[in-house]
């Protein structure tokens, strides 16, 4: 997606231990009209794939999902964030560790919420090594539910992630995929 | 909003502590469909009001102020809670104090996106007590940004938060305001 592309290089910046800033627009303040343009997007590569449900992670992955699922008519389930250890057997969970936080969690989600009649995609704003997509398709398997496909905003592709999960023929739609990022230079997938 | 009373009597659950549950809607499963009725009625409530930015707090604010955010034409800013205690002097805080965790954490906001020349409304999905509002509203303060008003999901009136932010002349719009909750019967305010 060109046009995010180029918000990317107008509007990021590159922190050290290969953080992308993309703050502005994705993950504290939203360009609400720019994530529906995103969601619509995401759309267009899933129609006609019988998607029934869309499951992220919170936090900064709700409002991308939030947006295509408008666009599909489907409703959205986000995994919470537990940090305490204490896991019900109510719940599906997969322990996640964290690129950017340098910490580890337990992904969950209500057995209520997702179940072997589902046909799931997964978004999340990010993709770098994986772990939280990793989690969030243990989660799927645990519940019977059928992964469709990961859709991603921005995926660091030098990182690997993306083409590990490819190569295990999981179809993953990165709306930006980096090839390479420094201070002073951004490269991307063509 | 008698669609969002129905819901709740329909699809929530009064948990002990005063807890209502309604994640198969608004904060863990979402409805789409259902959270895009309550944006366009906060969008109608604040027509022409200059609102020019929606202030809300993770997580569960996030999908109700994109929901509206889409038909008032303007960015959302969600706070973010740190629990970490180190705050940098780059972010406007303030402390909170969660009814539901039990827990005091950090709302934070990078100070470049709030400045004093912006009108805000503040969105969330729950005003039980009214702190995270209140730390919201600090923060607003800090910034020199001007509050339009509070739009919320639900409202516990019973306890008492939001009628204490309109005796101070604030504001506040609950799309349901529960005026009493017990197991067998819950009833709203008209």
């Amino acid at each position: 997606m060109t046009a995010l592309e180029e918000k990317i290089l107008k509007e990021g910046t590159v922190l050290p231990g290969d953080i992308l800033k993309v703050d502005c627009f994705l993950n504290h303040q939203i360009d609400v009209s720019f994530l529906l343009d995103m969601g619509r997007e995401i759309a267009r590569l899933y129609e006609n794939q019988g998607v029934n449900k869309i499951l992220t992670i919170e936090t900064s992955g709700i409002p991308i999902a939030f947006a295509a699922a408008q666009f599909m008519n489907v409703p959205v389930v986000f995994a919470k964030k537990n940090k305490h250890g204490n896991i019900s057997d109510q719940v599906y969970s997969s322990k996640v560790e964290s690129f950017t936080r340098k910490n580890v969690y337990d992904a969950i989600v209500s057995k209520e919420y997702l179940s072997k009649t589902d046909r799931v995609l997964v978004i999340d704003d990010f993709l770098a090594k994986g772990n939280a997509l990793n989690g969030l398709m243990d989660i799927l398997n645990q519940a019977g539910a059928e992964l469709v496909g990961c859709a991603i905003a921005i995926e660091k592709g030098f990182q690997g992630g993306g083409d590990e999960l490819r190569a295990k023929g999981i179809r993953v739609d990165s709306l930006a995929i980096i090839d390479s990022m420094t201070d002073c230079s951004l490269t991307f997938r063509k």
